[in-house]
């Protein structure tokens, strides 16, 4: 694997065997000093530049984090839309084309055009330097969604078989449309789709799982009740926030206002979740659509899936890095 | 200590010890390449997270080259509140548990809301990480509180029994609040607070002092001849420029402006100090409130006062991160 | 040689020396994994200030990158005129003061204002800390200029005796008359300046080569075929962009951008070029006046020029911090 681009390279096989590395991983650094040093040697010299022209903090803070666990030094920007040759109208095909003369070993993107990490996939393997995908605007996020069905795996202890309830805004959050077709590889998984009626699953989502015979079927909310009916027959809830910076249409937006409070996942859901083992995962950042008190309950496992975060993407940059 | 958040943590034994330690890391670091290297091999491996959600270079770049100096590993955001998910609508608090997940050993925190540093320091404290307040909005700033009277030490030769002239904005400047806390510490201080009439000293200070029966008085320049006047029996002058960013009312604001030149020190003031082996501390950056010449004057040792930031952090670091 | 200015400052014994310095560590860095090693060791622990107040991506990242290819540690502000303390009011001198105070080896600005890296190297000498320019407004761009020559130098296989059209935006491109100040001290070199009427040589860089009789001619486009009969004398065309950020007349900008066509730079003139064995250089970034489709050209070598400033910028810095 030279590039991480999109969910669609992941097979199953190769997934299970990357989480077994991904947990290994983790349990090095957590319990030995010694462990931990000798991570920190694996990728010395090495460099990532990482050029983040939206804004992120989890994404990026955990690939520079892991980077430094691994030893590897660092040339970042956070603002490369605004403060780069961007503004000067340069393409960034020519971006990326000089800095892989600036020999790199890895090259982080994010960016709000969908399907640039590709195109500049492309020009940095004339010089075998790695891509990863950070998000490309309504696109993927890939190493979010690696994250996402690893939390499941290790939680859950499986992902074949299990029932997934998908909330929040389907429409625009890449997230969870990520999430979907990867989960969709593994044997036996059933969705609910909970969102308001503007925020409907994406339509390619949709005809991929119809096609492949997938169960899921759509709830909208209407007394209330629904979202705990969805609870008590899932083992995994994935919520998320209304990318309110994606909807132009303010008739729109006032009007998926109005109805938040029905989308709100409460203490009560998380307990009803809690009870029959089940948990509760969000990509963060939360703005409401959670109540503040969920993040006590044990079943709420969203600071855990991004601290996997870290994990995944140090074992993602071993394999890249060392293959 | 595992945290840095005001300065009423520290004790007067305290401090009087970790100058030792500051002076002593000083002298290593200065006199020998040697001592640089073993300096910079004594927290190899370490992890800080810089998070500066308001504009700053100084404290930044002093925070960050102390841990460059350390042999530690950085990763930086200078621009939080705007590129972060801060603005996807997320609390600090989330934001924070999930920067511990990803493994630093210490948060450097700049915000603009009073009091966060203790409200993330007890998020941190489960994930046995450490926090340092690097300003919270018209709070504190406690490491700038440090590097004022380690100078003072350092230059005076002892903090007790001295006379403190604090002057400039003494309303929302934090530096000049967090400063005579600190001195209010040590014994026999004595403080002349001069500003315009808008900009007295803060009535929490103030009340601090009446409560611990310590000597000040309040000087409001009417012929010019005050601050002279103050330099005459003045150990230390400390002065502060105008917070006109914290300042929201323009009636008000304008009215402080026409009396800036009443409130500038001179070559003169700066010369009556020489002249008695006192010394001139700002804690920059000055906007036209010290006359430019008064840079070359051997009395103003605000220049002197930055570079301690240096040490005093690294001492710091060394002290929390090595407990 | 303690800073690096401006382009006057190099001899042409000096450039022909550091141009063999360069090609020998680019043999080093490209040829072995021991090498590079070795490079990474040479400036181990040694802290580079990278503090640029206007956009960059291209020159900051091959600062940084080279400083880590080097080993060298960086802090670094990318948008240092907005978040730091220049805000709120502070000099540029005062800054530098307090940075040096810092104990970096050696400080990269970018700074708006001409003329503005000079009077920082002053106070920087004090402290026995390296500046290099990164740009200073309209003013110089030194290592740029040397990156252009050593292209030239080594696509070419020498610098005397040659024909270089220079075209483009000749009034506010500062790379422009870098170039043609440094080209100046090689022998027989001859220009021809291509531009739209508005944008002609600057007239410091005509009175420089009319004192020191270096034969130049100005072109200006009229019927198109102007730029293929430069192209069938030039060894080299270098040519830029319309610096419009820096065009506030609204009138003048319009009338530029109408002729703008006729100042593109096709397939056919690089073809015409790499008939003859010239070359097409240009400082990068692109935004339009070069046609897509020259990327793929022989004869366009803007990217190996792009990546040659990583081995001059690391020569440099070794050069530098080595002394």
């Amino acid at each position: 694997m030279q590039h991480v681009l999109k969910t669609q390279q992941f097979s199953r096989e190769w997934l299970k065997d990357f989480f077994w590395r991904t947990t290994e991983l983790k349990r090095v650094f957590e319990t030995s000093t010694n462990g931990r040093a000798r991570l920190r040697a694996s990728l010395k010299g090495r460099l990532m530049h990482s050029v983040f022209c939206e804004a992120s903090t989890r994404t990026r803070f955990s690939f520079e984090s892991a980077a430094h666990h691994l030893g590897m030094d660092i040339v970042a920007t956070e603002n490369g839309s605004e403060f780069s040759s961007l503004i000067k109208g340069e393409s960034i095909e020519h971006m990326i084309e000089v800095l892989c003369r600036y020999h790199p070993d890895v090259i982080i993107l994010r960016h709000k055009e969908e399907g640039v990490a590709e195109r500049v996939a492309s020009i940095a393997s004339r010089y075998h330097i790695s891509v990863i995908n950070g998000g490309d605007g309504a696109g993927q996020h890939p190493t979010q969604a690696l994250l996402d069905v690893y939390t499941i795996n290790s939680c859950i202890g499986s992902v074949d078989g299990i029932t997934v309830v998908v909330g929040g805004d389907l429409t625009y959050g890449r997230t969870a449309k990520s999430l979907v077709y990867l989960l969709s590889k593994f044997e036996r998984v059933r969705f609910i789709f909970i969102s308001p009626p503007q925020l409907r699953m994406d339509a390619g989502v949709v005809s991929h799982l119809l096609e492949r015979d997938i169960p899921f079927r759509e709830v909208s909310v209407e007394n209330g009740t629904e979202i705990s009916e969805a609870c008590r027959e899932a083992n995994v809830v994935y919520w998320t926030r209304t990318q309110s910076e994606r909807i132009t249409d303010s008739v729109k937006m006032m009007s998926i206002a109005k109805s938040a409070w029905l989308y709100q996942i409460t203490v009560e859901h998380a307990n009803l979740l809690g009870d029959r083992g089940a948990i509760l995962l969000h990509p963060l950042p939360i703005n409401g659509e959670v109540e503040n008190a969920v993040d006590h309950i044990s079943s709420a496992k969203y600071f855990e899936q991004a601290g996997n975060g870290l994990f995944v993407r140090m074992a993602l940059l071993q394999e890249i890095l060392q293959a």
